[in-house]
């Protein structure tokens, strides 16, 4: 299992490529909840995402052999584009499988701008995990999971690890769950730290299978994950169920309106632009359900990507008016 | 005239009630511009703009007969906002004067969070200094003018003075100009500190009032400004224009596709809200019109307020899809 050494370690090894993000508070949301938040802001990140963290420390520890045959991976979002980013600065060649219906956006990002190969699959997970499969048969990458991997909970746990570092006094952390990488990482970088800090999660009720995994003891999936928190539909895998399990005190769930009563906050109040899932722990710690009263929390952002295409159109309309 | 010291009392002044303001940078920025850019995040001061910094100042210096009178402003943007909050802060009675087209949530902020009286008028400028003078005359309040205001140039001139605090080797800072008060600020905290430092200034072509003044040595008006820039739609008085005149290397004009896209990239590339007038100074940065390569610039990002309601509304509809 994942260490605090792990995360420490990771952090020496990816400290002169990652931004080391800033925090941000806000006068306004510490009145509404009588206490001290601290957002810790990885929509800063490189890749605009938490994910470069542990794609940079998983891929730079690959052998010479396993560099020259490239790494592979499955995802339509962040994890791709931190995948790519970090092969590119490694000089490891990079085959991303992606849905047909991504984003264009994100599609030019991953192969344009950090020259991945892309190939496109069918919109369903079957068909993205046997494409991935066939591809490796046949030209032996290695498979760099989202969150199924020890490398890439120790590297995302190195941004709580930073948190800490700059905030000593945190008495209590959370952090959205999707597959749980993020909730592991930062759940042993707290623990570590110091085991009296409380690690809580948010995640929505839409994709609650962690908190049904947590509640019932055995691990269960989402049939059908219908969430704008779109980076926390995925399912816990047994790796980041234990740890999970170990760690955290409670997962509190919401629902869509107000993780985006949540969002709205962050963009008009903070003018910080957050991903919807980014918007869960404030929309968690707003549901009353965590005693937060005169404590000082740490909150991780998780990312920072959303595709403003449509809202530049109404505002470019508005001004050809 | 405001001098350096002036800024430096402000500072003083306002210091407790202030944010101070972290500044940003671009990677791919730095990279496009092969110079260092430096961005003052003015954005995240309270109500959102660098205006909080010039109404608090002028606020604190009124005399216990004028803070008992009460002070007036009319405006339907930033100032307003920054007047409301400065004096509710200070307990003084605040008027504001918006024209009845301002949009329901800058209204609703002046009034509700804020606490000022509002007095709605017509949508033109005649009948908001009209509106204005009618209530002062009968009421006898203190007015504050936007710009035309040494304690509101000196209070905005603490941007840039504290970003030269944290970053003593800047070689250029860039601000936009509309009445010109920033600018004004600006410049006398750059040649105060170093005078070697040069100051430029962004313009919209549709509001360059500040350019054609600048040019000709006299005073000139815009028309009908049409920009997207909306905070930069004010001429320059007297006050500004010797200022300006005296310590400005140039002012660069850009169009509205330009200021556009300029604030795409820091929503899109640097998840930071800024509002279209702060785009400004980056479109100017890339025209290439002013040297910077390989040198170290400071940027007043003015602000970050940006009505938010139809992105959010598209965002739900997607969502109940």
């Amino acid at each position: 299992m994942v260490t605090y050494n792990d995360i420490i370690q990771a952090h020496h090894r990816i400290s002169s490529e990652i931004n080391h993000t800033p925090v941000m508070t806000s006068r306004t949301l510490n009145r509404e909840l009588n206490a001290e938040i601290i957002f810790k802001c990885e929509n800063f990140q490189r890749v605009g995402a938490f994910k470069f963290r542990g794609a940079f420390n998983a891929l730079s520890q690959l052998s010479s052999l396993q560099k020259a045959s490239g790494v592979i991976t499955h995802s339509s979002g962040n994890h791709a584009q931190a995948v790519a980013l970090a092969a590119s600065i490694l000089g490891i060649p990079a085959t991303i499988v992606m849905p047909k219906n991504s984003p264009q956006v994100k599609l030019r990002a991953t192969c344009d701008t950090y020259g991945a190969r892309v190939v496109q699959c069918e919109n369903n997970v079957q068909s993205r995990q046997e494409t991935c499969q066939q591809i490796m048969e046949k030209e032996g990458q290695t498979l760099i999971h989202p969150y199924d991997n020890d490398q890439i909970i120790a590297g995302a746990g190195t941004a709580a690890y930073e948190l800490l570092q700059e905030y000593p006094h945190l008495e209590l952390i959370i952090a959205p769950v999707g597959g749980g990488g993020l909730l592991s990482g930062t759940s042993i970088a707290a623990k570590g730290f110091n085991s009296k800090i409380d690690v809580y999660a948010g995640e929505p009720y839409n994709a609650d299978d962690a908190y049904r995994s947590f509640h019932s003891g055995i691990i269960q999936k989402n049939s059908d994950p219908n969430t704008i928190a779109d980076g926390l539909r995925t399912n816990l895998c047994p790796r980041t169920f234990q740890i999970i399990s170990q760690n955290v005190t409670e997962i509190v769930r919401v629902g869509e309106q107000e993780i985006l009563d949540a969002m709205r906050f962050f963009w008009e109040r903070m003018k910080i632009i957050v991903e919807p899932s980014s918007a869960v722990p404030l929309a968690a710690l707003r549901t009353g359900e965590i005693k937060i009263a005169r404590k000082k929390v740490g909150v991780i952002l998780s990312g920072g990507n959303v595709d403003l295409t449509t809202f530049f159109e109404v505002f470019w309309a508005k001004i050809e008016d």
